[in-house]
C-alpha cells in the first residue's frame, strides 16, 4: 500500500516515520528539492499545482493526504478525480480560509471571538469602531506561525494595518486577552468512528509554538470534545485535525483548525499509547484507530532556528530528540524534543532544564 | 553522522527508524537483494566478507555496528581497522561460540547448566555419563532460533545427534527443566555508563521466540543486573546486549547472549522511555544514554510465518503493528506486535486476542 503525501516537511517525515512500521510506502510531492521528508521516501519535486506532477504522484498511491493546509485546492481538486484525498477537498477549502471556518463554528455553535469580514479600509473602520480596540487583523488565507497578523491597539494603527496586509480578503477579530492557549487534536475514521486526545497548553513565543505540555483531565475537554466532534461530523472529516481554542474567562473560543497533523500533537509520539502520526494514517486506510490515552507526564519543546546540541538534550532523563534534518535558519522549525516523566513534579523539573537550552533570542527568535 | 550497519533485515530495520528522529544516516551491508531493511537506507548489496564493500562501508560511515552475531570475524577485523566498530571484535568473538561463552560465564562466576566441549562421538558418550540424559546438544556456532541444536532423551539419540549435528565443535549442556526463561537487555557506554531494562519473560515456540512479557518489579532483577553488568564490563562492551537465563529452582541460570539488541526487547518500542534501538546509537555514539523505565503493562508476540491482517491486530485496544516488510515464509519472523495497557488484567485480556489471531501451527509452524 503506497501513501501519497503532498507536503514533504516534517510533518510528512513524521508520517513516514509512523508508517514504515505498518508495512506502508510513501511517495512525497514537494517543490523543494531539500525537503526534509525526502530522504526517507520517493520525492516528485514540483510545483504543487504542476499537473504532469500530480498526475504521476495519483498514479504511483493508492490513497493521498497533505501535510499543510497551503495546498492549492486545484491541485487537490484534480488529485481526488484520480484517488481518494483525505481529509476531504471541502474539509481544506474550509480551513483555507478564516473567514468561513469562522463562519462555519457560528454556524455549529462553537464560540469564537467576535469577527467581521474586511474588504475595505473603510470596512476596517466601521468594524473597528464597532468590536473596539484592540483588534486583530488577518489575512483570510495563507497565513501561519504568526505571519500575516497585525494587532490593532489604536486607531492610528489602522493605516499602518491595511499598508502592511492590503485591504482586501481580511477578517478582524476582537482581540481576546486569553488565560491560555489550548489545543484538541483529535483522529476521525469514515464510518464515523472518532477518538480525541487529551487538551493541550500550548505557549507560543513570536508566533511560533514554543511549548506544549497535554493536560490530562482538563476541565474542559468534554466540551472541547463535544465542539471537535461536531465540526468532524459536519465536514464527514476522515484523518487528524487539530482545533486550537483560546480560554478566556475559563470558556472555549474557536480559534482556528488545521486539518491536518500539528505541532501541537507530536508529544504523541512517545507520550501516547497511538501517535497522531500513526492514527491519521489508519484513518486515511480506514482501519481500526489506535487508543490515545496518554502514558506519562509530558511536554514538547520546539527548537527554532537551530538545534542544541544533541548530546545536552539527551543527557536530560526523560528526553527524546527529534532532529529534522533541516539547515539552520532564522525562524524555522528545525525539530523538537518530548520529555517523558514519571510525575508532574519531575516533569517540571526536566523542562526547565531542557527549556534552559534553548535561546531565549538570537537565530530561534 | 553516518552509521554503518552490518545486516539489514528487521533489526537493522528498527535501527534505522530509531536512528532517523536523532538525526542520523545509514548505510547497510547484506549480501540479500530484497533485505528489509534495504528500503529505509542505503543497501551495499555484497557478501559481508567481501573486502571491496568492506572498504566502502567504512568510506562511507563514521561508527559501524551489525544486527547479527554470525558476521564472519575476519569482516568485523577487517572494519575495525578503518572505524570504530561496536560491540567490540572481542565481544562478537566471545558470543560466536557458546563454548567460549558459557566458559567466561563460568570465570565471571555466573552460574550455568553443566556443559562439556564435544569433538568426538567418544567425547560425547563419556559427557553423557557423566551429566546423565536429558542433556542438550548444540553447535558451538552458527545456531540461532533453535537451530543446530539436539535434545538427548536416550543412549540410542547419541548416534542421531552425531548424524544430525556432526562430531565436533559442539557442546553438551545438562538440560534444564526450567520454570520459566526470561532475558535482560541492557546497554552499556565506553565511559561505563550502563542501564538495564526490566526482566522480560520470553516463551518459544518450535525454538522461535513466541511471546515477551516485561516483568517490572521481578525479584531476580538486582541478581540479572549483577551478572550482566559483569559480563559488560569484563567485556568493555559498547551498545544494546541482550542475555538469556533459564530460571530453575527460583535460580538464574545463563544461557547464552545476544552482542546486539534482541528480540525480546521490541517491546521497549513502545514500553519503555527510550527503545533498545535508541540506546544502542546512543551507545555507539557515546551519548547519554536514555531511561529504560517501562510506561505500562506491556507485551510482545512474534509474527511467524506469515502477518495477521493488519485490520485485525488493529482493532485490539493498546496493539502496535511492525511489518518487516518481509515475504512470507515458513519459520521466517515478519513482525510482531506490541501490546500497552493500563493494567496487568486488561494486558490478558487483549494479549489473549492478539494470541487468537496467531495460529498455532500452519505457515508459522
Amino acid at each position: 500500500m503506497t501513501i501519497g503525501i503532498v507536503g514533504a516537511g516534517q510533518l510528512g517525515r513524521m508520517l513516514v516515520l509512523a508508517g514504515r512500521p505498518l508495512g506502508l510506502q510513501f511517495r512525497l510531492l514537494d517543490p523543494a528539492r531539500d525537503a526534509c521528508a525526502g530522504e526517507l521516501a520517493g520525492q516528485i519535486v514540483a510545483a504543487y499545482d504542476d499537473p504532469g506532477a500530480l498526475g504521476q504522484l495519483a498514479a504511483q498511491c493508492e490513497v493521498i493526504t497533505f501535510e499543510f493546509e497551503n495546498v492549492p485546492a486545484t491541485a487537490v481538486d484534480r488529485l481526488s478525480h484520480d484517488r481518494p484525498v483525505y481529509p476531504s477537498p471541502r474539509a481544506l477549502e474550509i480551513a483555507q480560509d478564516r473567514f468561513n471556518e469562522k463562519t462555519l463554528f457560528g454556524r455549529l455553535g462553537i464560540a469564537t471571538p467576535r469577527f467581521a469580514k474586511i474588504d475595505s479600509e473603510a470596512e476596517l473602520r466601521t468594524a473597528v469602531a464597532g468590536m473596539g480596540l484592540p483588534a486583530v487583523l488577518k489575512t483570510r488565507r495563507l497565513g501561519y506561525d504568526g505571519k500575516g497578523q497585525f494587532v490593532l491597539r489604536e486607531e492610528a494603527d489602522i493605516e499602518k494595518a491595511c499598508w502592511t496586509l492590503g485591504d482586501a480578503d481580511l477578517i478582524l477579530e476582537s482581540f481576546v486577552p486569553f488565560e491560555r492557549e489550548v489545543s484538541l487534536v483529535a483522529t476521525r475514521r469514515a464510518n464515523g468512528e472518532t477518538v480525541f486526545y487529551p487538551l493541550t497548553e500550548n505557549t507560543h513565543r513570536n508566533g511560533i509554538l514554543h511549548l506544549s505540555i497535554p493536560r490530562a483531565g482538563d476541565p474542559l475537554q468534554a466540551e472541547a470534545e463535544h465542539c471537535v466532534g461536531r465540526l468532524l461530523e459536519e465536514l464527514d472529516y476522515v484523518g487528524t485535525l487539530a482545533f486550537e481554542f483560546f480560554v478566556h474567562e475559563g470558556q472555549l473560543l474557536a480559534n482556528e483548525i488545521a486539518p491536518r497533523v500539528h505541532n501541537s500533537g507530536h508529544w504523541t509520539i512517545e507520550g501516547a499509547v497511538t501517535s497522531q502520526f500513526e492514527n491519521h494514517l489508519r484513518a486515511i486506510l480506514d482501519w481500526p484507530l489506535g487508543c490515545t490515552d496518554p502514558l506519562c507526564p509530558a511536554a514538547m519543546v520546539n527548537f527554532v532556528g537551530e538545534l542544541p546540541p544533541a548530546e545536552a538534550v539527551l543527557a536530560i532523563p526523560g528526553a527524546r530528540l527529534h532532529d529534522y534534518g533541516k539547515a539552520p535558519r532564522t525562524g524555522r522549525k528545525v525539530g523538537h524534543a518530548t520529555l517523558l516523566a514519571s510525575s508532574e513534579a519531575e516533569l517540571a523539573t526536566r523542562l526547565s532544564d531542557l527549556l534552559a537550552l534553548v535561546p531565549e533570542t538570537g537565530r530561534g527568535a
